[in-house]
């Protein structure tokens, strides 16, 4: 497959990946009469829903990575070229900005506007940090062994990491980004992305590290 | 599979359709005390779930597509002449109405009554327009590489833009029609249900032109 | 597969079936706060999802009937002989009845008591004659061309056909049966379940009749 | 796979199985507003989601057992070692508390602390023997039919099983020491303890002692 179409893969999975997230928090808010707990469960299902689907639908011609984490580790592994990595990570930013856009158009909201929503601490870099790390362990595993069922592991374990991370589990930088320019459910204010953007990629690295030496050839 | 048995397929899986769309609405509904979101949730994990059950019960006999703007791709790309699309849009739409009859019955309820739920603006319609674009999406990048998978990513795919829109995502021309027969729950008023069509139709349209480029095999 | 272990493994089904319906709606009940919308949302999930991996443990055992309709449409085609069906059937009931025990005795209630939880009347009839004509018609599309996802595709209707009808779907008469003798959420009065299982028969012969036709191989 | 990476995969696995059961149950604990049944059932499906997708990824590594009845269970049918099994149960206990602490730290709480949720008495005892029967049943069906299914199956019966029993179905005895650790959603008071280990191991024989007379080779 070509870089073209395979860039263009990127950015549009991950416009429909954000454009779910944001628009399903919308949803949720609006509907759940002021009960996080069935707000967050409507937009943890919904996320895992479409990002299934997402991944059946892309992982042929671009990997549906979706995810500069995801994309910074392929690149540690050297599965993929620097430069290919960089250009993925742009589209993929720029994808989850436009998935905010279109997400904001559907429920009538201007096209960006800066999140107020804290998040931010220890406990919140920590809960990044584990849930980029099982992520990237859930992809390092099942691509292993069974590499058709990893649409199905990703999705599962985000349905789950939105649940047991007190952070709701971004664990993707674009995601992030693009988050800090929503001030509805699922935004992050800006001041407090870099925190968790740094404790992704910790994470990725970490898992990286470990899921390398966990899963090499035997001797 | 003769031409006979294809359409019965299509309108029983429709008809299936609607009657789960519109009884889990109305059971929702009665159920969940003014909280819409656990009305909508529950519509959404049932309409998904005997979504799935449903194309997986009728794809080998008649490519389980229950929606026009399915058929309106398949004939786009010459996958079916049009002669047998026409006919497959009218015994969708028939199975439509007779399901939402069969889901009346069901709840006690006259055969049809139209809607009064207004469902219109720019906002809804750019809903539609993403909703039934993603839905094409989904099918043309399962199809090719993972076929097996098509029925659980459709349905997946549904479950989550029932969420992510602020249409709840009919995405269907037949399923609109009909839902304009029903005054609860997922009902349209009819005055609505054209401009909803004419968006899932150009999503329709320009999903299938994205993904003959995207998906056409490299030279 | 001998007899004997086959009867066993349609007990043993049948028994955890009814111990996840029974069970999950008395836990249902209790916890959700008189919210009717959220209890059938726990008890639909719990009963699909065990479903699902019962079918996958005893399928090559038993065929996973776990329900009267399903085996007697089996011997109506003739895949069971008739004095099989019988015990298949006769097990399937006392599991049913065992299985009801098991689960009051999990919550702390006497063995059995009689339901007073009314369900009759046409709609409801309708109801379980609809769902009983789309479990044996799921059971025989998936069975023919794709034989893996039965399991998978049966939970999942039955997810979606406890909402869409108004009976819930008991779509099984050794469910009615034993259901009669509990007097918690998911009862039915024993006046009540000869109309269920009538509907029950009714539809499950109608769905024998109309899929022996549609799926005959072509001349 | 040599055994020291098997025991790193059992270690870490069951430490993210039980961030996920403590973590999500904190969470939901914290949004649902006092709605039990909201909380237990983003609790379950959290659980049932990760838990899948853990399965995924260490099945081919240590076999994924997370679970000291399942490798008791393994050692009775000779598929372990002795020796091997007793390192199992070491690492998966010395997880389960790792996993504890995790969450604890995600949520911002101290590391462990005693919980104060009394769960004990015959109806809690006999849901522990059923429900962990039940976990080596699905495991013993489903392994030897269709091995691909066991983490979907295992996952499935298990976010019923939390539903169905009237103990919440731990169905572990590293999970059982370990959620004594701490004083949220999850917890069970230290003294209560033995009696849930000692009617899952119960259950564990019994299910062996059953299955394998029911998987036996015909003669």
């Amino acid at each position: 497959m070509n870089l073209t179409r395979r860039l263009f893969a990127e950015w549009l999975g991950t416009a429909f990946l954000l454009a779910t997230v944001v628009g399903s928090g919308i949803m949720a808010e609006r509907l759940s009469g002021g009960n996080v707990a069935i707000a967050l469960l409507a937009n943890a299902i919904a996320t895992g829903a479409v990002l299934c689907a997402l991944i059946m639908t892309f992982a042929e011609i671009s990997g549906a990575h979706f995810n500069p984490a995801v994309t910074f580790a392929a690149a540690l592994q050297r599965q993929l070229p620097s430069k290919e990595a960089l250009l993925y990570v742009l589209v993929q930013i720029i994808g989850a900005f436009c998935g905010v856009a279109a997400a904001h158009g559907m429920f009538g909201q201007q096209v960006f506007f800066a999140s107020q929503h804290m998040r931010t601490g220890p406990a919140q870099w920590w809960s990044e940090f584990i849930a980029t790390f099982g992520l990237l362990a859930v992809i390092f595993g099942c691509s292993r062994s069974r590499p058709n069922a990893v649409p199905f592991a990703v999705a599962s374990y985000i349905v789950g990491a939105y649940w047991f991370t007190s952070s709701t589990s971004f664990a993707n930088p674009a995601v992030t980004l693009a988050r800090a320019a929503t001030n509805t459910f699922a935004g992050i204010r800006p001041m407090d992305a870099p925190g968790f953007i740094a404790a992704q990629l910790v994470g990725a690295a970490a898992a990286t590290f470990v899921f390398t030496w966990l899963l090499k050839e035997s001797p």
